[in-house]
């Protein structure tokens, strides 16, 4: 592979090489990359817009993140964010700050993980900053996104009966960074031997290419399902289900039994001597979403194979509590941040 | 001053701690701080966005830099970019990585002037987030901004025979922060001595705490005028110019004799043996609004103080030239970039 020092290309020959592909696919976009600034139409449709920062050795270990992944995950964490408002997400920025560490092609593959994202989800690259830092490489995302204003749906409208769902499977993400430090330390220790990934994919996959749920936001649509609250889960799902009560003001129980675990997940947890309910409950990184419903919507929820009812919300003076397998009650704290 | 560690305030309580005093400014801020994202109803206006990325030691040196200046500053270069697009900026989003060097009265301060910003230039901020980094400080702002889709101002717009304008004086953010990496080389082989920077006000507020021009934009709309053509002068004059010309497809002159410099910019030049017309050229971070009106609007310029009149856009096959006191013709180069 060719390597190109950055130096050589110059701040605007980087955005030219990043950026020269960019095909604009909404409407609303009126101006994207080139001016001081996008500018963007949502009419009368309401703009939602969230944004992240990703730094090296803080949210991601290069020693076993390839770079397009991490670019695709830089998107679709933002992603999340707009579909746990249930808005369209349309477009985004990005701004990266690289070392002289990184080539040109470095850089340019972190981008077709971008792009890649932007392509799957359907949003557009509008702009952003490209930068040099002393160390390390840093991303930062904010995306854009537009619903009609009765349709966005945020964290603070669950109400006392609502019932708790969430979507796909949780622990997923936690138990595959557990698996890929262990491995990065046995390759410090013994670099002859390969990594042991095999049979691994669906949780290394959720670290290192997590996807953000589209289809949910489009059954909620297609249902006419209207969620009273919702949440992305990011810091794991306690951590964030206190933050739905927290600003909802009400409390909560969720079932242990009902909470959905991949077969794979458990089986790894309890090689790493995890307990499976601990991962799903602090794990974090899953990007799920986390929602409430009108239990007169309960019925809709059979038609996507993905979303499970795992508890009910409760008066704010109940507390926010597990209803563990085993019969007992046990109040739910966040553990989650670790990768923040 | 107390010294809090970041890491007994915790990821939320530095999000509490930092956001509790935001008070909504903007009709169509819907919604701020506090969900997966923010939300903005721009109605029939048009949305513009725009971002930047401040690396420590790449964009700024704290040996100089309070930090409150800081958070004012990384505010304002975004606010020029959206003034640029001759639009009103309106919302703001904040995500910054700190080490553990910093500690949280340290990010308190630096969010003082962020909220300064806010105040002085009447925008909301709606959101952002904080994390750890191993090394040094990052922070990224994204600023929103509304306009009607006739008033925006692309780059793209000049066309021959329009008249060449800059806002301010150039070259003072320079010569401003030459001063001030000579007076911390003095530091640090002298830490007895105390910093020489009597009578420096103008050029070291230039680079420490630059202002974007609100007032240019406020007088185009009072004087209606719309001009042709705009950039924000970020990279330096030269570079800028060269910008607007390849995004226009025209040529242009400019005459040196009509460079705007400060008498304070030029004195500490010759100090420095740098050509006042060199610095202003090339100097960069200066935030004035460079941009080009018609002929027809060239008397209205007069109703304001602080805008000068220093060439003309040509064709393209005349190129981008600097016409010297000396009554030469110099082919002007793109010499900025230096901080980015």
């Amino acid at each position: 592979m060719t390597r190109t020092e950055l130096k050589d290309l110059g701040e605007f020959g980087l955005i030219e090489l990043l950026t020269k592909n960019i095909e604009l696919k909404n409407k609303s976009t009126l101006r994207g990359v080139g001016d001081d600034a996008a500018v963007v139409d949502h009419g009368n449709k309401k703009t939602v817009i969230s944004t992240d920062l990703l730094v090296e050795g803080i949210h991601f270990d290069l020693a076993y993140t390839p770079l397009k992944h991490l670019g695709y995950k830089a998107v679709v964490v933002n992603l999340s964010d707009i579909y746990a408002m249930n808005a369209r997400p349309t477009q985004i920025t990005v701004s990266i700050a690289v070392s002289n560490r990184f080539s040109v092609e470095a850089v340019n593959e972190i981008y077709n993980g971008i792009h890649l994202a932007c392509k799957i989800y359907g949003v557009d690259l509008i702009g952003g900053d490209t930068t040099s830092s002393l160390q390390g490489l840093t991303i930062s995302v904010t995306a854009l996104g537009e619903a009609d204003e009765d349709k966005i749906v945020y964290r603070s409208g669950a109400k006392e009966g609502d019932l708790i769902c969430v979507s796909g499977f949780l622990g997923g993400a936690y138990v595959g960074l557990q698996l890929l430090e262990r491995e990065k330390q046995i390759y410090i220790e013994h670099p002859e031997m390969q990594p042991d990934l095999e049979n691994k994919d669906y949780i290394v996959g959720k670290i290192l290419k997590p996807e953000a749920r589209k289809d949910i936001i489009e059954f909620f649509k297609k249902s006419e399902v209207l969620p009273t609250s919702m949440i992305d889960i990011s810091d794991g799902l306690s951590s964030d289900l206190i933050h739905l009560c927290m600003q909802s003001k009400v409390g909560a129980f969720i079932e242990e039994k009902s909470l959905p675990i991949a077969q794979e997940t458990s089986v790894k947890a309890m090689d790493f001597k995890l307990p499976p309910t601990t991962c799903a409950l602090h794990g974090g990184e899953d990007y799920e979403l986390l929602f409430t419903i009108n239990p007169r919507d309960a019925e809709k929820m059979k038609y996507t194979l993905d979303v499970r009812i795992i508890g009910e919300i409760t008066k704010s003076a109940d507390g926010i509590n597990l209803h563990t397998s085993g019969g007992n009650i046990k109040e739910l704290i966040a553990q989650g941040w670790q990768h923040h």
